[in-house]
């Protein structure tokens, strides 16, 4: 047996109750395969608040327990239970991705060359002090390479070279991206830059703009101008952007993106008119939830449309294991550049139950991320 | 030079005004390659109605000129100029398809093989008394075919057609169709009935749904009753859809199709349950607009789906030439059973112009299709 650690984990409650609390979890001995990593960094990503605090009521927040062994819970609202029907009463691990130290390894002769590594790892479970995995999970980073430096080389990563190759795939040759001041936004205005893609970034205030001008980005619209539908039609006839992927989901935005690009596309003059609308196939990817009222199409686009989910793990089973690995090699050499991530706090596994930090984290707010040490202070 | 006959034309004025007139064409001479048909049938589909009349507000509808040629005039509501905007100040020919007798052919052995034959042809602009096509554009019906009978193989056949060859080439194995009392949904019936492909029908009331029970429709569920998602989820449990074909476009129709689907997907028991949603992929193809509101998408069903336009052209041109003909050849073949068509009324040219008749076929009511014969008397 390894050794036992702490591990965050999630209840909701047939009765209604959201409890966030650490338990003790004894560490697997690691298979023939496998390695045990202590883990030193893990983001709080927004794929990780989903399943962190569901659709619990955050305002009835509520704390507990010792400092050692915190609970935190809240109240889940009766009208959204339906939606938590498929986790009631499972206490669930938490966390996608990290990145730590290999202190423990199986036989075979590949892990064991990953003793004292620095590795990147992902596969749910990371708000932990240990994680047993298989090989395959890992990712080896350089040396000089520091956890904290590793922690997100799945999520953000993967998502925004994900989005250019998809855009390449499905046959586009330039993208628009919303929400585009985020982490994930200004990587990808990055990996555009370096690729020399085009890309329409679309924000929602003055600050992301300049967030995003002051990194190089050449295309940034502000969604609340009173130009706005202008600025983008003008942005697409320059750049021939027909792929989006829209972080933002409610409201009128990917109608208002698929209406301009027909507009750009009949006013690029490369198109024969057609009254039935263009022939060019225009593609809006939702792959978030920022605005979740339902989204509104105005059908005034032809007919050559397509709207859809969007999700990073079906997209790298579609390009299949080479495809995926390729993807992985590139955030791994470019690590400390393109897909740099920075965090505006490192907390431990009980701080990261702290009312008041737990207030900042869940609002997702622009340049606010917070990062989990699960050893700090050990 | 070959004959002159009447032509209907539809003809929006920058000034706002719409006009529908019959005019004086000659009759091109035919190239080698090309035959004159004189047409005694063509239908009023939706499709030619959207051109034929616009966006004009047809109560302000107004009857003028002579018996022979006949002019319709209407105001186009300034709100809706700018939809109209491509088809300003042009005299527009209407009627994608139809069926008459070879008058005159061209100097090549294809086309004199069918002089005085009996043939179902597409392209435009057959709302006239004489067209002159290309070989390509005309289908040969077999001996003791009418024109009346001939005269819708394309649209409504290909259309339902399609829908069926869509959904085995996209992955699929039965489907949803909505509106699904129409001429076009009647065929689809037959052909799913005839192919032991499973149907999900969904009407809009329970005249419409007697319509589809009395020709064998297995599945027909009414979406103004107050257990329609219950019946929809049952239905798509038993039957495995996982693609719809929507006639509607707005309202909340196909986001509860989706739902339906990700819900029985979920029931089925055949998928492991995903806290992420199912990732069976859904789609909904929008190809009509009987409800012009905008589409209202609830994303309560996971990241697998899709929700884009559809239309037969392109289509076509996907599944390329042999498809094509593969499809044209059935149509023929089963021309007087699974693809009979249905009329409530046929008119002359000078008839579809009489206001009272226009007040009947805009409705594009269940049942009601008229069926223009612009050489009836002569």
């Amino acid at each position: 047996m390894g050794k036992t650690g702490l591990q965050l984990r999630s209840l909701i409650k047939a009765s209604g109750e959201l409890e966030i609390s650490l338990v003790d979890v004894p560490t697997p001995e690691p298979g023939a395969d496998e390695v045990v990593v202590r883990i030193e960094a893990t983001p709080i990503n927004p794929s990780d608040l989903g399943l962190l605090t569901g659709t619990a009521d955050l305002t009835t927040i509520k704390a507990s327990g010792t400092n050692h062994h915190p609970i935190v819970t809240a109240k889940v609202p009766e009208t959204t239970m339906p939606a938590m029907a498929g986790r009631l009463d499972q206490s669930l691990p938490i966390g996608f991705e990290g990145a730590g130290i290999v202190i423990m390894t199986g036989s075979s002769d590949t892990v064991k060359a990953l003793m004292g590594r620095t590795v990147a790892i992902f596969g749910g479970a990371m708000y932990a002090q240990y994680r047993c995995l298989k090989v395959a999970d890992c990712l080896p980073l350089p040396d000089g390479t520091t956890p904290a430096e590793g922690a997100s080389c799945f999520v953000n990563p993967l998502t925004a070279l994900g989005m250019t190759e998809a855009m390449r795939t499905e046959g586009h040759t330039a993208l628009v991206h919303t929400a585009a001041a985020s982490n994930l936004g200004q990587m990808l205005n990055k990996i555009c830059l370096k690729d020399d893609i085009s890309l329409v970034n679309i924000v929602r205030n003055a600050e992301q703009a300049s967030i995003l001008r002051n990194i190089g980005a050449r295309h940034v619209i502000d969604s609340t101008s009173a130009t706005f539908m202008d600025e983008l039609s003008a942005a697409l006839v320059e750049t021939g952007a027909t792929i989006a992927f829209d972080a933002i989901g409610g409201g009128k935005l990917a109608s208002q993106i698929l209406s301009a690009m027909e507009a750009a596309i009949n006013n690029s003059g490369k198109y024969p008119y057609s009254r039935y609308g263009s022939t060019v196939h225009k593609q809006v990817y939702i792959y978030g939830t920022l605005d979740p009222r339902p989204t509104e199409i105005t059908r005034s686009f032809g007919t050559a449309w397509g709207l859809g989910g969007w999700l990073l793990m079906p997209f790298l089973a579609k390009i299949g294991q080479a495809g995926s690995q390729r993807l992985r090699q590139r955030v791994v050499d470019e690590l400390k550049t393109t897909f740099a991530s920075y965090y505006t706090k490192v907390v431990s596994l009980a701080e990261a139950l702290d009312p008041a930090n737990i207030a900042v984290y869940v609002k997702r707010a622009t340049g606010e991320k917070f990062l989990i040490n699960p050893n700090k202070g050990k």
